[in-house]
Protein backbone atom coordinates (compact mmCIF):
# COMPACT_ATOMS: atom_id res chain seq x y z
CA UNK A 1 0.00 0.00 0.00
CA UNK A 2 2.83 2.47 1.19
CA UNK A 3 4.40 1.81 -2.40
CA UNK A 4 1.18 2.46 -4.15
CA UNK A 5 0.40 5.68 -2.27
CA UNK A 6 4.22 7.08 -3.45
CA UNK A 7 3.11 6.18 -6.94
CA UNK A 8 0.11 7.71 -7.07
CA UNK A 9 1.96 10.60 -5.36
CA UNK A 10 5.01 11.06 -7.66
CA UNK A 11 2.08 10.34 -10.74
CA UNK A 12 0.28 14.18 -9.13
CA UNK A 13 3.60 15.39 -8.62
CA UNK A 14 4.22 15.06 -11.93
CA UNK A 15 0.74 15.67 -13.57
CA UNK A 16 1.23 19.04 -11.85
CA UNK A 17 4.47 19.75 -13.86
CA UNK A 18 3.03 18.45 -17.12
CA UNK A 19 0.35 20.75 -17.09
CA UNK A 20 2.42 23.91 -16.43
CA UNK A 21 4.64 22.71 -19.16
CA UNK A 22 1.49 22.39 -21.83
CA UNK A 23 0.32 25.87 -20.17
CA UNK A 24 4.13 27.08 -21.11
CA UNK A 25 4.21 25.42 -24.82
CA UNK A 26 0.51 26.07 -25.75
CA UNK A 27 0.98 30.24 -24.76
CA UNK A 28 4.29 29.70 -26.77
CA UNK A 29 2.23 27.96 -29.84
CA UNK A 30 4.41 25.17 -30.05
CA UNK A 31 3.17 21.61 -31.12
CA UNK A 32 4.93 19.07 -28.58
CA UNK A 33 5.40 15.14 -29.82
CA UNK A 34 6.54 12.44 -27.17
CA UNK A 35 7.72 9.66 -29.22
CA UNK A 36 7.35 6.56 -27.57
CA UNK A 37 8.78 3.07 -28.44
CA UNK A 38 11.09 -0.05 -27.16
CA UNK A 39 14.82 0.39 -27.58
CA UNK A 40 16.01 0.41 -31.33
CA UNK A 41 12.87 0.46 -32.88
CA UNK A 42 14.28 3.82 -35.15
CA UNK A 43 12.97 6.87 -33.00
CA UNK A 44 15.94 9.13 -33.47
CA UNK A 45 16.61 7.42 -37.25
CA UNK A 46 12.70 8.09 -37.82
CA UNK A 47 13.53 11.94 -36.85
CA UNK A 48 16.54 11.87 -38.59
CA UNK A 49 14.27 11.40 -41.92
CA UNK A 50 11.30 13.50 -40.86
CA UNK A 51 12.83 16.73 -39.61
CA UNK A 52 14.58 17.74 -42.79
CA UNK A 53 11.14 17.58 -44.02
CA UNK A 54 9.56 19.72 -41.76
CA UNK A 55 12.63 23.14 -41.13
CA UNK A 56 12.04 24.64 -44.27
CA UNK A 57 8.49 25.32 -43.05
CA UNK A 58 8.63 25.37 -39.07
CA UNK A 59 11.03 25.67 -36.36
CA UNK A 60 11.84 22.79 -34.97
CA UNK A 61 13.66 21.44 -31.76
CA UNK A 62 14.48 18.39 -29.91
CA UNK A 63 14.60 16.75 -26.41
CA UNK A 64 16.57 13.34 -26.20
CA UNK A 65 15.76 11.21 -23.09
CA UNK A 66 18.11 8.27 -22.39
CA UNK A 67 19.49 6.33 -19.96
CA UNK A 68 23.45 6.83 -20.80
CA UNK A 69 24.71 8.65 -23.24
CA UNK A 70 24.74 12.00 -25.48
CA UNK A 71 24.34 9.84 -28.91
CA UNK A 72 20.92 10.58 -30.00
CA UNK A 73 21.20 14.10 -29.06
CA UNK A 74 24.23 14.27 -30.88
CA UNK A 75 22.62 12.57 -34.04
CA UNK A 76 20.04 15.62 -34.05
CA UNK A 77 22.41 18.72 -33.63
CA UNK A 78 24.45 17.29 -36.84
CA UNK A 79 21.46 17.99 -38.66
CA UNK A 80 21.31 21.68 -37.65
CA UNK A 81 18.31 21.47 -34.83
CA UNK A 82 18.39 22.45 -31.38
CA UNK A 83 19.24 19.56 -29.40
CA UNK A 84 18.84 19.11 -25.47
CA UNK A 85 19.98 15.45 -24.22
CA UNK A 86 18.33 14.28 -20.86
CA UNK A 87 20.31 11.36 -19.15
CA UNK A 88 17.99 9.72 -16.88
CA UNK A 89 20.71 7.12 -15.03
CA UNK A 90 18.81 4.52 -13.93
CA UNK A 91 15.43 6.00 -14.44
CA UNK A 92 13.12 3.86 -16.92
CA UNK A 93 10.92 6.65 -18.52
CA UNK A 94 11.42 10.96 -18.74
CA UNK A 95 9.41 12.98 -16.57
CA UNK A 96 7.91 16.38 -17.01
CA UNK A 97 10.28 18.20 -13.97
CA UNK A 98 13.05 16.87 -16.81
CA UNK A 99 10.83 18.36 -19.42
CA UNK A 100 10.85 21.08 -17.68
CA UNK A 101 14.57 21.65 -17.12
CA UNK A 102 15.36 20.75 -20.75
CA UNK A 103 13.09 23.42 -22.25
CA UNK A 104 14.84 25.98 -19.52
CA UNK A 105 18.50 24.85 -21.26
CA UNK A 106 16.75 25.61 -25.01
CA UNK A 107 15.80 28.36 -23.86
CA UNK A 108 12.47 30.49 -24.62
CA UNK A 109 13.50 30.85 -28.61
CA UNK A 110 10.50 30.35 -30.42
CA UNK A 111 9.64 26.94 -31.53
CA UNK A 112 6.74 25.49 -33.83
CA UNK A 113 7.74 21.97 -33.10
CA UNK A 114 9.06 19.98 -30.10
CA UNK A 115 9.65 16.13 -30.24
CA UNK A 116 10.38 14.65 -27.21
CA UNK A 117 12.19 11.13 -27.73
CA UNK A 118 11.27 9.31 -24.38
CA UNK A 119 13.68 6.38 -23.34
CA UNK A 120 13.54 3.15 -25.13
CA UNK A 121 11.07 1.61 -23.41
CA UNK A 122 7.54 0.03 -23.95
CA UNK A 123 6.45 0.23 -20.44
CA UNK A 124 7.27 3.17 -17.85
CA UNK A 125 6.90 5.73 -20.28
CA UNK A 126 3.13 5.14 -21.38
CA UNK A 127 2.24 6.51 -17.72
CA UNK A 128 3.79 9.83 -17.43
CA UNK A 129 2.63 12.62 -18.80
CA UNK A 130 5.31 15.74 -19.95
CA UNK A 131 2.59 18.02 -20.82
CA UNK A 132 3.01 17.05 -24.99
CA UNK A 133 -0.29 17.32 -27.25
CA UNK A 134 0.44 13.98 -29.32
CA UNK A 135 2.02 10.80 -28.28
CA UNK A 136 3.53 9.01 -31.34
CA UNK A 137 4.02 5.15 -30.64
CA UNK A 138 7.10 3.67 -32.72
CA UNK A 139 6.72 -0.24 -33.27
CA UNK A 140 9.31 -1.27 -35.77
CA UNK A 141 8.52 -4.43 -38.34
CA UNK A 142 11.35 -6.85 -36.56
CA UNK A 143 9.60 -6.91 -32.99
CA UNK A 144 6.81 -8.76 -34.29
CA UNK A 145 2.99 -8.25 -34.35
CA UNK A 146 2.18 -9.16 -30.95
CA UNK A 147 3.34 -6.30 -29.15
CA UNK A 148 0.93 -4.02 -29.09
CA UNK A 149 -1.13 -6.76 -27.27
CA UNK A 150 1.68 -7.27 -24.84
CA UNK A 151 2.32 -3.75 -24.46
CA UNK A 152 -1.51 -2.07 -24.52
CA UNK A 153 -1.57 0.97 -22.27
CA UNK A 154 1.38 2.28 -24.61
CA UNK A 155 -0.44 1.94 -27.90
CA UNK A 156 -3.43 2.48 -26.92
CA UNK A 157 -2.81 5.39 -25.24
CA UNK A 158 -1.14 6.72 -28.82
CA UNK A 159 -2.56 9.57 -31.33
CA UNK A 160 -0.43 7.68 -33.97
CA UNK A 161 1.41 5.14 -34.52
CA UNK A 162 4.55 4.87 -36.90
CA UNK A 163 5.54 1.60 -37.74
CA UNK A 164 9.30 1.42 -38.79
CA UNK A 165 11.81 -0.38 -40.56
CA UNK A 166 9.29 -1.30 -43.51
CA UNK A 167 12.24 -2.05 -45.88
CA UNK A 168 12.96 -5.15 -43.44
CA UNK A 169 9.69 -6.56 -43.95
CA UNK A 170 10.45 -8.96 -47.10
CA UNK A 171 12.99 -10.60 -44.87
CA UNK A 172 10.47 -10.45 -41.62
CA UNK A 173 7.65 -13.37 -40.94
CA UNK A 174 5.21 -10.67 -40.01
CA UNK A 175 3.26 -8.92 -42.93
CA UNK A 176 2.64 -5.18 -42.55
CA UNK A 177 -1.16 -6.24 -42.60
CA UNK A 178 -0.49 -7.87 -39.41
CA UNK A 179 0.97 -5.37 -38.19
CA UNK A 180 -1.68 -2.92 -38.76
CA UNK A 181 -4.40 -5.25 -37.55
CA UNK A 182 -2.50 -5.71 -33.97
CA UNK A 183 -2.07 -2.20 -33.49
CA UNK A 184 -6.33 -2.20 -34.55
CA UNK A 185 -7.04 -4.60 -31.56
CA UNK A 186 -5.92 -2.07 -29.12
CA UNK A 187 -5.93 1.63 -30.56
CA UNK A 188 -9.35 1.44 -32.95
CA UNK A 189 -9.31 5.14 -34.31
CA UNK A 190 -5.06 6.02 -34.39
CA UNK A 191 -3.57 6.68 -37.96
CA UNK A 192 -1.03 4.22 -38.25
CA UNK A 193 1.85 5.23 -41.02
CA UNK A 194 3.89 2.48 -42.36
CA UNK A 195 7.83 4.10 -42.99
CA UNK A 196 11.38 3.31 -43.51
CA UNK A 197 13.49 5.81 -42.70
CA UNK A 198 16.31 4.39 -44.83
CA UNK A 199 14.05 4.66 -48.05
CA UNK A 200 12.54 7.28 -47.19
CA UNK A 201 9.06 5.43 -47.63
CA UNK A 202 5.73 7.03 -45.86
CA UNK A 203 8.09 10.47 -44.28
CA UNK A 204 5.89 12.48 -45.83
CA UNK A 205 2.51 10.92 -44.94
CA UNK A 206 3.91 11.19 -41.47
CA UNK A 207 5.61 14.73 -41.79
CA UNK A 208 2.10 15.96 -43.24
CA UNK A 209 -0.20 14.52 -40.36
CA UNK A 210 1.63 16.48 -37.85
CA UNK A 211 1.89 19.47 -40.00
CA UNK A 212 -1.62 19.32 -40.52
CA UNK A 213 -2.00 18.92 -36.57
CA UNK A 214 0.04 21.96 -35.88
CA UNK A 215 -1.98 24.06 -38.04
CA UNK A 216 -5.44 22.83 -36.20
CA UNK A 217 -3.98 23.39 -33.12
CA UNK A 218 -2.49 27.08 -34.17
CA UNK A 219 -3.49 28.05 -37.39
CA UNK B 1 14.70 11.74 -0.93
CA UNK B 2 11.30 9.62 0.22
CA UNK B 3 11.19 8.32 -2.86
CA UNK B 4 14.75 6.78 -2.58
CA UNK B 5 14.23 5.20 0.86
CA UNK B 6 11.36 3.24 -0.64
CA UNK B 7 12.74 1.82 -3.99
CA UNK B 8 16.03 0.85 -1.57
CA UNK B 9 13.74 -0.78 1.10
CA UNK B 10 11.78 -2.42 -1.99
CA UNK B 11 14.98 -3.84 -3.48
CA UNK B 12 15.89 -5.37 0.18
CA UNK B 13 12.42 -6.74 0.64
CA UNK B 14 12.65 -8.43 -3.28
CA UNK B 15 16.28 -9.49 -2.49
CA UNK B 16 15.45 -11.48 0.61
CA UNK B 17 12.84 -13.42 -1.47
CA UNK B 18 15.36 -13.94 -4.15
CA UNK B 19 17.94 -15.60 -2.07
CA UNK B 20 15.13 -18.00 -0.29
CA UNK B 21 14.21 -18.90 -4.16
CA UNK B 22 18.19 -19.41 -4.50
CA UNK B 23 18.37 -21.58 -1.88
CA UNK B 24 15.31 -23.40 -2.46
CA UNK B 25 16.40 -23.64 -6.50
CA UNK B 26 20.27 -24.40 -5.70
CA UNK B 27 19.02 -27.55 -3.14
CA UNK B 28 16.90 -28.67 -6.16
CA UNK B 29 19.88 -29.21 -8.21
CA UNK B 30 18.05 -26.83 -10.62
CA UNK B 31 19.97 -24.02 -12.64
CA UNK B 32 18.01 -20.73 -13.85
CA UNK B 33 18.73 -18.49 -16.30
CA UNK B 34 17.01 -15.36 -16.38
CA UNK B 35 16.55 -13.75 -20.17
CA UNK B 36 16.66 -9.94 -20.26
CA UNK B 37 15.95 -7.93 -23.35
CA UNK B 38 13.95 -5.04 -25.04
CA UNK B 39 10.41 -5.91 -26.56
CA UNK B 40 10.62 -7.71 -29.75
CA UNK B 41 14.47 -8.98 -29.48
CA UNK B 42 13.24 -12.85 -29.59
CA UNK B 43 13.38 -14.43 -26.31
CA UNK B 44 10.58 -16.73 -26.93
CA UNK B 45 11.98 -17.53 -30.45
CA UNK B 46 15.41 -18.32 -28.86
CA UNK B 47 13.88 -20.52 -26.34
CA UNK B 48 11.20 -22.52 -29.09
CA UNK B 49 14.32 -22.76 -30.85
CA UNK B 50 17.01 -24.25 -27.91
CA UNK B 51 14.50 -25.92 -25.73
CA UNK B 52 14.39 -29.23 -28.20
CA UNK B 53 17.92 -29.62 -28.07
CA UNK B 54 17.91 -29.60 -24.31
CA UNK B 55 14.83 -32.05 -23.31
CA UNK B 56 16.28 -35.24 -24.47
CA UNK B 57 18.58 -34.68 -22.10
CA UNK B 58 17.33 -32.22 -19.61
CA UNK B 59 14.52 -31.41 -17.68
CA UNK B 60 12.95 -27.99 -18.47
CA UNK B 61 10.49 -25.47 -17.26
CA UNK B 62 9.90 -21.77 -18.13
CA UNK B 63 8.70 -19.04 -16.04
CA UNK B 64 7.34 -16.38 -18.53
CA UNK B 65 6.90 -12.46 -17.99
CA UNK B 66 4.38 -10.28 -19.77
CA UNK B 67 2.24 -6.87 -18.75
CA UNK B 68 -0.93 -8.53 -20.23
CA UNK B 69 -0.91 -12.09 -22.36
CA UNK B 70 -0.46 -16.18 -22.02
CA UNK B 71 0.90 -15.56 -25.54
CA UNK B 72 4.53 -16.69 -24.48
CA UNK B 73 3.43 -19.21 -22.34
CA UNK B 74 1.78 -20.69 -24.87
CA UNK B 75 3.86 -20.54 -27.09
CA UNK B 76 6.31 -22.98 -25.14
CA UNK B 77 3.59 -24.91 -23.66
CA UNK B 78 2.63 -25.80 -27.14
CA UNK B 79 6.05 -27.40 -27.57
CA UNK B 80 5.37 -29.95 -24.32
CA UNK B 81 7.16 -28.05 -21.86
CA UNK B 82 6.11 -26.96 -18.82
CA UNK B 83 5.57 -23.17 -18.81
CA UNK B 84 3.87 -20.99 -16.36
CA UNK B 85 2.95 -17.47 -16.97
CA UNK B 86 3.09 -14.28 -14.45
CA UNK B 87 1.48 -11.25 -15.96
CA UNK B 88 2.37 -8.39 -14.22
CA UNK B 89 -0.39 -5.83 -15.11
CA UNK B 90 1.78 -2.63 -15.45
CA UNK B 91 4.57 -3.51 -13.77
CA UNK B 92 8.14 -3.04 -15.85
CA UNK B 93 9.89 -6.31 -14.25
CA UNK B 94 9.28 -9.61 -12.88
CA UNK B 95 10.00 -9.38 -8.90
CA UNK B 96 11.42 -12.36 -6.54
CA UNK B 97 7.87 -12.93 -5.16
CA UNK B 98 6.28 -13.40 -8.16
CA UNK B 99 9.05 -15.93 -9.43
CA UNK B 100 8.33 -17.08 -5.73
CA UNK B 101 4.74 -18.15 -6.53
CA UNK B 102 5.44 -19.39 -9.99
CA UNK B 103 8.05 -21.81 -8.70
CA UNK B 104 4.50 -23.03 -6.41
CA UNK B 105 2.87 -23.41 -8.99
CA UNK B 106 4.52 -25.25 -11.28
CA UNK B 107 4.78 -27.97 -8.22
CA UNK B 108 8.61 -28.94 -6.96
CA UNK B 109 8.77 -31.52 -9.56
CA UNK B 110 12.73 -31.83 -10.37
CA UNK B 111 13.89 -29.49 -13.11
CA UNK B 112 17.63 -29.40 -14.44
CA UNK B 113 16.72 -26.28 -15.65
CA UNK B 114 14.37 -23.36 -15.89
CA UNK B 115 14.32 -20.10 -17.98
CA UNK B 116 12.70 -17.00 -16.70
CA UNK B 117 11.79 -14.69 -19.63
CA UNK B 118 11.53 -11.42 -18.06
CA UNK B 119 9.55 -8.64 -19.11
CA UNK B 120 10.56 -7.01 -22.45
CA UNK B 121 12.55 -3.89 -21.13
CA UNK B 122 16.24 -3.18 -21.37
CA UNK B 123 15.74 -0.59 -18.03
CA UNK B 124 14.19 -2.18 -14.97
CA UNK B 125 14.56 -5.87 -14.95
CA UNK B 126 18.48 -5.12 -14.65
CA UNK B 127 17.35 -4.41 -10.88
CA UNK B 128 15.80 -7.22 -10.13
CA UNK B 129 17.55 -10.46 -8.66
CA UNK B 130 14.98 -13.15 -9.03
CA UNK B 131 17.43 -15.87 -7.66
CA UNK B 132 19.24 -17.13 -10.72
CA UNK B 133 22.46 -18.20 -11.07
CA UNK B 134 22.77 -16.85 -14.90
CA UNK B 135 22.01 -13.74 -16.31
CA UNK B 136 21.42 -14.03 -20.35
CA UNK B 137 21.24 -10.67 -22.40
CA UNK B 138 19.84 -11.15 -26.12
CA UNK B 139 19.91 -8.10 -28.17
CA UNK B 140 18.89 -8.49 -31.41
CA UNK B 141 20.50 -7.03 -34.57
CA UNK B 142 17.57 -4.31 -36.22
CA UNK B 143 18.15 -2.97 -32.56
CA UNK B 144 21.40 -1.45 -33.51
CA UNK B 145 24.94 -1.33 -31.97
CA UNK B 146 24.32 1.42 -29.52
CA UNK B 147 22.17 -0.26 -27.37
CA UNK B 148 25.13 -1.80 -24.85
CA UNK B 149 26.37 1.67 -23.93
CA UNK B 150 22.56 2.94 -23.99
CA UNK B 151 21.34 0.29 -21.60
CA UNK B 152 24.72 -0.23 -19.70
CA UNK B 153 23.48 -1.71 -16.81
CA UNK B 154 21.72 -4.55 -18.27
CA UNK B 155 24.75 -5.65 -20.84
CA UNK B 156 27.13 -5.00 -18.13
CA UNK B 157 25.78 -7.77 -15.72
CA UNK B 158 24.71 -10.02 -18.19
CA UNK B 159 26.89 -13.60 -17.80
CA UNK B 160 26.19 -14.24 -21.22
CA UNK B 161 24.76 -12.67 -24.55
CA UNK B 162 23.03 -13.62 -27.40
CA UNK B 163 22.97 -11.51 -30.49
CA UNK B 164 19.52 -12.55 -31.99
CA UNK B 165 18.24 -12.24 -35.49
CA UNK B 166 21.73 -12.70 -37.35
CA UNK B 167 19.86 -13.82 -40.18
CA UNK B 168 19.08 -10.29 -40.83
CA UNK B 169 22.77 -8.78 -40.90
CA UNK B 170 22.95 -8.52 -44.83
CA UNK B 171 19.74 -6.22 -44.56
CA UNK B 172 20.77 -4.08 -41.65
CA UNK B 173 23.47 -1.39 -41.51
CA UNK B 174 25.19 -2.78 -38.47
CA UNK B 175 27.78 -5.64 -38.41
CA UNK B 176 28.00 -8.60 -36.48
CA UNK B 177 31.78 -7.13 -35.59
CA UNK B 178 30.22 -3.98 -34.53
CA UNK B 179 27.54 -5.84 -32.71
CA UNK B 180 30.51 -7.40 -30.23
CA UNK B 181 32.59 -4.99 -30.31
CA UNK B 182 29.57 -2.96 -28.64
CA UNK B 183 29.01 -5.41 -26.03
CA UNK B 184 32.33 -5.77 -25.77
CA UNK B 185 32.40 -2.08 -24.47
CA UNK B 186 30.45 -2.59 -21.35
CA UNK B 187 31.20 -6.12 -20.53
CA UNK B 188 34.73 -7.74 -21.07
CA UNK B 189 34.05 -11.18 -20.66
CA UNK B 190 30.78 -12.49 -21.08
CA UNK B 191 30.45 -15.36 -24.02
CA UNK B 192 28.66 -13.48 -26.79
CA UNK B 193 26.63 -16.08 -28.96
CA UNK B 194 25.52 -14.94 -32.84
CA UNK B 195 22.01 -16.81 -33.15
CA UNK B 196 19.42 -17.19 -35.45
CA UNK B 197 16.34 -18.64 -33.96
CA UNK B 198 14.52 -19.11 -37.40
CA UNK B 199 17.69 -20.63 -39.36
CA UNK B 200 19.16 -21.88 -36.02
CA UNK B 201 22.20 -21.06 -36.59
CA UNK B 202 24.19 -20.76 -33.52
CA UNK B 203 21.73 -22.63 -30.69
CA UNK B 204 23.78 -25.62 -30.28
CA UNK B 205 26.52 -23.43 -29.12
CA UNK B 206 24.39 -21.64 -26.83
CA UNK B 207 22.68 -24.98 -25.34
CA UNK B 208 26.02 -26.33 -25.16
CA UNK B 209 27.36 -23.82 -23.00
CA UNK B 210 24.27 -23.94 -20.75
CA UNK B 211 24.52 -27.27 -20.14
CA UNK B 212 28.12 -26.90 -19.33
CA UNK B 213 27.45 -23.90 -16.72
CA UNK B 214 24.84 -26.63 -15.25
CA UNK B 215 27.35 -29.35 -14.71
CA UNK B 216 29.76 -27.27 -13.52
CA UNK B 217 27.50 -26.41 -10.99
CA UNK B 218 25.43 -29.46 -10.15
CA UNK B 219 27.67 -32.22 -12.05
Amino acid sequence: MERIAVETGLLDANDAIAARNRDRLERARTLVVNLLSGPGAGKTALLEALLPRLTPRLRVAVIEGDLATTLDADRIAALGIPAHQITTGTLCHLEADQVERALDALGDVPRDLLFVENVGNLVCPANFDLGERLRVAVLSTPEGDDKPRKYPVLFHGADAVAITKTDLLPHLDVTLDGLVHAVRRVNAHAPIFPVSARTGAGIDALGEWIEARRREAFG
